[in-house]
């Protein structure tokens, strides 16, 4: 069997489970990691495999898992699929997603490559889940519920704000879509919790949600990768109503974001020229091996 | 906007729920119902549908829903394939779908039409979910739990022991894939409850099962068609253990089934030449109208 040859771009936390998540796949040969700065304080576990600053340094590579971070994406993408690699990226930024697939579609078909986008868990593995959902129950509403888990975007927010040494912030679901904010943070020395607080309840990530802000000795202390999710929908079929449906996860974040990239990685070999988000492509591409035996297994 | 002609074959339980979700689809023309005896003894809900015996008489076809038992349904489909006609099903024997595929692939793509098969909600929409976990952790174990549901085919094999004027097997999951079965049993005149347990119990379809038979004094008042699943799987996603998923349902039975088959119905029009299952297609093929705004409002 021909392996697919895969390089990792960008070596933060999602870079380092997709590592693990290539070296577990049957199907897969790592070509190395692209970091900006290339083998310079590379970190140990990185001492068997290449690591370069450019990607031309790996030799031949079918596909480029994009681990960089979200706003990075597109640049990125389009400087691979200009030399023909294919790209998967779990780019996050919903209201984004439909000009990001239009600007990759275009650039992927000059070179004859596939990219496809937005897949990570959410959006990712949860949006076909829920055309699924829409599809069979297609009258209803769909609630995704988050948590409890750390909110990245929202973490970022509160560091920013001033006195805050050290941050997290859990979002925990209440039901209906709708996310309370557990906020822990670590103060600068001569800052009052209540100006903080106040600061973080007022910032634009956190004014439209039920926000709690709690002083902790020790951020560090209380951070887990741990991720939920909750998604239901009450929804009718045909002309038959109160047809419901739920789907649960309780998942380490980065590692299941890597490996859905390993996945649509092997995906990508399989589509024709173009950009693709995940409920574009058939789920059966996922998987290694041949299409008839996992028929037999799981339809 | 052009519609899709479509024609229901067989006009039973899911053939009944299949015209309300033709009609509720906005992308959809009924072209007319096929059944054996064509307008003979046709039940009064047909009266607004063109209703023959043979699909030629119904003028130009898109699509042909086959809603007829599974053990018709390869001959059925053969037949429309043959005219061009694409088709749909839900046939539901799982150790026979490769080989339906296989023999309808041909067929299939003699005329340049195209078949999706297997397409309820198990197999169907759960065989979706199922190959979706597999992917986003590879290794590990799917259980899908059945019921509280009525099962056909048990329903069926209770029916024909000597001495049974009516019967509802039921199917109560117990975990970990296991399945409880409550028989319930009208009985003819001169006949013993204990001879009839036993006769179930000894069939083959109960014999690996917990079986419990009980007598009751109208079958038909405790049948209803609402049914469940409840899949979990616990998997490695990369080298990350305990990764956990759960989708739940509880739906009416026939209603899910004709919903996905219209689903389906569409996405035929949208797939090249050929047979194929689910996990084949493209989700956002499942649904009408344009995928740019079912990508902005899902993934």
């Amino acid at each position: 069997m021909k392996k697919i040859v895969a390089a990792i771009v960008g070596y933060g936390n999602i870079g380092k489970y997709a590592l693990q998540a290539l070296d577990a796949a049957p199907d897969f040969e790592i070509a190395g990691v692209v970091r900006r700065n290339g083998a310079q304080g590379c970190p140990a576990e990185l001492s068997a495999y290449k690591v370069v600053s450019e990607i031309e340094d790996l030799g031949h590579v079918d596909v480029a898992l994009l681990c960089t971070p979200t706003r990075s994406v597109e640049e990125y993408a389009k400087k691979m699929l200009a030399k023909g690699i294919n790209t998967v990226d779990s780019f996050d930024i919903h209201s984004k997603i439909v000009d990001l697939r239009r600007s990759l579609d275009a650039s992927a078909k000059e070179t004859g490559a596939v990219s496809i986008i937005s897949a990570g868990w959410d959006p990712g593995s949860d949006s076909v889940v829920r055309t699924l959902l829409q599809a069979i129950a297609p009258k209803g509403i769909t609630y995704t519920n988050f948590g409890p888990g750390m909110s990245m975007g929202h973490t970022v927010a509160v560091k920013a704000i001033e006195g805050v040494k050290a941050a997290l912030s859990m979002t925990i679901p209440t039901g209906t879509g709708i996310h309370r904010r557990m906020v822990y943070v670590e103060l600068e020395e001569g800052y009052e919790l209540a100006t903080v607080a106040a600061a973080v309840k007022a910032d634009p990530y956190f004014v439209n949600d039920e926000t709690h802000v709690i002083e902790v000795p020790c951020v560090d202390d209380v951070i887990d990768m741990g991720h939920g999710v909750n998604m239901t929908r009450k929804g009718v079929s045909g002309v038959t109503q109160n047809q419901l449906f739920e789907f649960n996860m309780r998942i380490n974040n980065p590692a299941l974001t890597a490996q859905v990239l390993v996945c649509v990685a092997r995906a990508t070999m399989r589509q024709k020229p173009g950009c693709y988000t995940m409920i574009e492509i058939p789920m059966v591409d996922l998987l290694p091996g041949d299409r008839e035996e996992w028929i037999a297994h799981l339809v």
